[in-house]
């Protein structure tokens, strides 16, 4: 259970229904999305305000799985027709996958609108949407304490103006290495994280999958292997589930310090080693806090040198 | 310096004249090898007895080289005819290369004979060559206290009965991932290294490249990220320098437990990282043990989560 004094995490970003095949077997139509793994992996650590769209075929099962599991789903907006699905299949090395097909439905007519009651929210994530979008989820808060933004190659390319204003207005972005370099235009991370950090976010994550992730500020550098796990199931949602354990572990703390980010950005490497130890979220839904705690002991055991 | 107690050091691998050509420019005809990265390195911390064989055209300037670095060079065998040559060309983002020529020459004959003076050798590094020569190498010291081994994805597929018998009689193996993958036949880092354990080494170091490195022994994990360099003029012997600073670290200790190992590693890491910023061994060359020991406070900076 999070502490009483975590304060609160608003997340905006995509709902959907996946089709998984991995290596290890299929998983049709399950719940996925952004803002589902980063919902469910923020849920840990403080209470959770989620706005997305879904269509009138959203099973109400995951509805129920959502609620029961703490979240507040006052923002999740059902709209006619039917809700975003990607169907997914992932390469032997799973490093790589192919989208076999994307249905945006619902999704593509996408307006956030935040319930008075989100208003006041303190940590706020906005997930990979239209940056546009993502700066008029921003307009609706009332004074957060901490933004954080991913985004992806599309928008980087289709919308590179709309990032750049969106991108002066947060605290945050998390991206993977290859985004970085093609936001920045530069072929090393460390130049590349310079540039980023010019266009306004004061802390950049780049999250590299199995290699772990780096942080950079004006003035340090942090750096952070990811978990060795001995089978990954299903690598879809990592990212966001870092994310979401992230800025869960920021809001728990309630103020983001070098010490606080740090040891986030290693609850974020952990909750998202127990999201790929199986499909979808099953792993997320049967984890409890003591276990993620439990890794983040044998993390700091199998990542010191200095004692 | 290396301190006092320092034990002494045994390498035996290439020493090569290579031609290098990356995206910052060439370097024609410079010391290389992986004997002369490792033992240029491994001589911070320890002495170091290198051999190797060159041929009558190895120039005596770079013999002078090593030994005003205060390497042993007894070992250092003069062949009739030409040292081996090494022309690569990397691409521009440096993690791929080509080999644009390759003559073994001298090397092609290499059959390593140890001075006399190097038998009381008591941490040594097989470096890559054939496994048998490997194994014959060891066969000529007294009583070595541990014992490394390099090898490369052509013996695995050439000489793999050999290369077992090798790896039954080290203490450690260092090799990359992608070679750490088929020795194994397993597409899992993890479940590889158990495997590779299974034949003989009690620890595996699995060497990532900008991405850092793992370790692995029966009983625990080491995972550590590379330093993050703003700029990487030329990866040429990144790989055997770490070994280099992590052997030389060990027998400057002088005893290898999963303390002095971690450390060992991060050595490795840091002296690995100044190798890159330059072409060939010349940032090596104007390198100071203090330039390495402020590096690995940094290091200690970088990755701490746990203060």
């Amino acid at each position: 259970m999070p502490k009483d004094s975590a304060k609160s995490v608003c997340v905006v970003g995509s709902v959907a229904l996946d089709s998984l095949e991995t290596p290890h077997g299929n998983a049709p139509d399950v719940l996925g999305g952004a803002c589902s793994y980063f919902a469910v992996a923020a849920n840990f650590f403080a209470p959770v305000n989620l706005v997305g769209v879904v269509g009138s075929d959203f099973p109400e099962e995951e509805r129920r799985f959502l609620v029961e599991t703490g979240i507040n789903i006052e923002g999740l907006e059902e709209a006619e027709g039917k809700t975003f699905r990607w169907h997914g299949r992932y390469h032997e090395n799973m490093n790589v996958r192919d989208t076999l097909s994307v249905a945006l439905n619902v999704f593509e007519q996408f307006n956030p609108k935040l319930p008075e009651s989100y208003r006041g929210s303190e940590f706020v994530f906005l997930a990979n949407i239209q940056p546009t979008l993502q700066a008029n989820v921003l307009s609706q808060l009332l004074s957060p304490q901490y933004v954080g933004a991913d985004t992806m190659d599309y928008w980087i390319q289709s919308a590179p103006e709309e990032l750049k204003t969106l991108l002066s207005q947060v605290d945050m972005l998390s991206i993977n290495d290859s985004e970085a370099l093609q936001l920045s235009g530069e072929g090393n991370i460390v130049k590349a994280a310079r540039k980023i950090l010019a266009m306004g976010p004061r802390h950049l994550i780049v999250k590299r999958g199995e290699y772990g992730a780096l942080q950079f500020s004006a003035d340090e550098i942090f750096a952070v292997p990811a978990f060795p796990l001995e089978e990954v199931i299903d690598p879809t949602g990592a990212g966001d589930s870092f994310a979401g354990g992230m800025i869960g572990s920021l809001a728990e703390e309630g103020e983001v310090t070098s010490r606080t980010l740090r040891r986030a950005i290693v609850y974020g490497t952990v909750v998202a080693s127990f999201t790929v130890e199986n499909f979808g979220l099953d792993r997320l839904k049967s984890l409890t806090r003591e276990e993620i705690d439990r890794r983040f002991k044998q993390f700091m055991a199998i990542t010191d040198f200095q004692s």
